[in-house]
């Protein structure tokens, strides 16, 4: 009810869980949205901002007014700005630009050389440099004047700005004052390009065991760090997008957008799916006059396009997360397909098998029941040979498989298991 | 080619970089697999092995010697043999456990008495406690001495061993010798519960803006941590779940697998598609009469259904996620009904608009386009209900959304799809 709710908010606003917060306000109908968002005090209504999701965040900002947002980007930093960039028109965030310092304004421009799917985009600027011919107690002086979050690492640059190597935050602390930092170096440390793939990067930084790695331009001039915390958000991001875009929905998707926003957001996917269906339809079409003659092959064919959309789903499915970890390269598609066509050709059999049998007693005519096992032999070992061939070809095309792979792959499956069904059953039937 | 890959063998070697040569060993055909585990010196196989998903982990275990194995359990850690032990048959946990020493073998043991859906399976021992009554020189000498991974806290703990509260490293370093550590507190340091989900208390870790949190018992005892690192692999593993669920897989399959395991894991996925296909072909048996009058039905039955699967997935998928993150609950469930009714009821007039108008003058019948363009609204609004409704469902039943929703909802929107089509154009037509 509403008083336990008003004690949730005054709760979490006092513990500072801005991201319980953004999620709260994410799961709220617009108009409690709204009212709820007016009881937020403006110090921390941008924390709130950044952690949430861009529609429902747009539905925040577009209600605000002028005043509201001047007070907004008071002490907005960079990296805020950076988040809130895609949800704001371009003259407000010229308005942000005109509030920020000129170090923010500088770092800001830093990050929007690069596009967001680019590590560079989501650089941080909290770090610890010294000159490579720094000591033990110039370290400690900084660590002494403030220890940012996720910090665990001072980096070492040369006289160029270059990186050149990193000291853990633990061998500095054991060590005398007057040691070189370069006697205390890591070796082997990772950094992270700006050009690089966000994603990537940020794997790379949950992977290395350190909170946060180097940030480096194309000549290796050190421009700040991308750190865990923003890494898991990028690499949480990216399969939130996958999972929403098997149903041709990006992850922004407001649970409670206006309804003919989310209508026309998902128009889309429907007209294209539409296009396929009407596709297949032609396909059945090409075969009435067997049907007419034959109606057992009208009630069976849905099962021959689902088995062959089953089984192709399952090899799009492993295929797609071996392109994206980098599993599946030139060195393996072959082996793979082949052992894809494998599996395909057993299952494939078994379960023509299982379905020639049923089908067989079901309408008393072992020859419908030979047709539609061949069919969902032929299917099935189709769509191993589309599970594995269309997402690779997708990736090359620069296309997203989890995006479209599986509309392609699923018009594939019912073409081809409606055309064997009902084109073997022409064959034999007629 | 073959010796290119050795000189990226080597390089990865050289450099530790685990997690690569984990993906390089997944991304092998079982025989190449095996022969290049062969290279791999004993002294790294373990930080491979534990990296690695554990269907391709356990191909290359069930390869080793008793030799081998042992060799491997040799410096095995208690977080090692935690990750391995599902890989391990019972018989070499036990070996294992033999040649640990006695505060490893005890660490497992606090570890296996939580499920692996729970944080504390995941727990690190690797922490810096104090008393509560501790000065700033107490924490640098722990400093001193080492600084594991992830350690950006001090943990104080009162006389029963419960962690009452933490101090930022950088607050320490800053500080006189002499100064009270409880004078130092972060306010509203969080802790997690070793009973709490693991996603949950993963989620929580990444969001804090700490490196890792403390894990306490139901008495609030100080068990150890969970650090960010193990969090995130955490979170990852969870959302390649949630993927490779959406087709009937667990994210621990290997791209490489034996044909007949292959098979056989994705049998059963089949085998419930089937029986939902023949469900679905046992309806349109029902109305064999009206198909055989007018053939058109036969043909177009298949964009009824799909149009109701692709409408009814959309807010299925934004359903389950808003399950996961907590977005949705008993508060809003009723307004995420009426408003994806809504979009159903909009985006089905749209369409049945559109798809009465085509079929209209593909069949030169003005009665199927309108027979047609009603299943299909009926059959988005039922989609839309069966979104919102199944996964809610499933959740309370314990029953993973993510892994039977789809199967029931395309259950659902295909009776529904053909029944309405089918059943209509009876009335209609006959």
């Amino acid at each position: 009810g509403k008083p336990e709710q008003e004690v949730l908010l005054g709760k979490l606003l006092n513990q500072k869980e801005f991201d319980a917060l953004a999620l709260l306000l994410e799961s709220l109908p617009q108009e409690q949205r709204l009212s709820t968002w007016q009881q937020i005090p403006p110090e921390s209504r941008i924390d709130i901002l950044v952690e949430m999701r861009s529609d429902p965040r747009e539905s925040l900002l577009d209600a605000m007014s002028l005043d509201e947002l001047d007070a907004l980007f008071k002490d907005l930093d960079a990296e805020d700005l950076v988040e809130l960039t895609e949800s704001l028109p371009p003259r407000l965030v010229d308005r942000a630009l005109l509030a920020m310092d000129e170090r923010q304004r500088k770092y800001y421009e830093v990050a929007q050389q690069y596009a967001d799917n680019l590590a560079g985009h989501w650089i941080d600027h909290h770090l610890y440099v010294l000159p490579q011919n720094a000591k033990v107690r110039d370290a400690l002086r900084l660590m002494r004047r403030e220890l940012p979050e996720y910090v665990d690492a001072v980096y070492l640059v040369n006289r160029a700005g270059h990186f050149s190597q990193a000291v853990r935050l633990g061998a500095v602390i054991g060590a005398p004052d007057h040691v070189h930092l370069t006697d205390l170096v890591e070796p082997d440390f990772s950094q992270v390009r700006a050009e690089e793939n966000a994603l990537d990067a940020a794997l790379k930084v949950q992977r290395s065991g350190y909170s946060a790695l180097p940030l480096v331009d194309e000549s290796g001039a050190l421009l700040g760090r991308l750190d865990i915390g923003v890494a898991s958000e990028i690499v949480n991001e990216y399969y939130e997008g996958q999972i929403m875009a098997g149903a041709g929905m990006d992850e922004d998707e407001d649970l409670f957008s206006p309804v003919v926003t989310s209508a026309k957001n998902r128009a889309v996917w429907l007209g294209i799916n539409l296009m396929t269906a009407f596709a297949a339809a032609w396909f059945i079409g090409l075969f009435e006059a067997t049907l007419q003659e034959v109606v057992a092959l009208a009630v069976l064919m849905p099962v021959v396009a689902s088995m062959g959309g089953i089984a192709g789903s399952q090899t799009l499915t492993l295929i797609i997360r071996g392109l994206a970890l980098g599993q599946v390269s030139s060195g393996n598609r072959k082996a793979l397909l082949v052992k894809e066509l494998r599996v395909g050709g057993l299952n494939g059999a078994i379960w023509s098998l299982v379905v020639g049998i049923v089908v067989t007693f079901w309408f008393s005519s072992p020859l419908i029941g030979f047709i539609i096992a061949l069919a969902i032999l032929m299917n099935i070992v189709a769509a191993a040979f589309s599970g594995v061939v269309i997402p690779i070809i997708l990736d090359k095309l620069r296309l997203d498989p989890a995006l479209s792979g599986s509309v392609v792959l699923t018009t594939v499956t019912d073409i081809v298991g409606f055309v064997a069904f009902l084109g073997i059953g022409t064959l034999i039937l007629l």
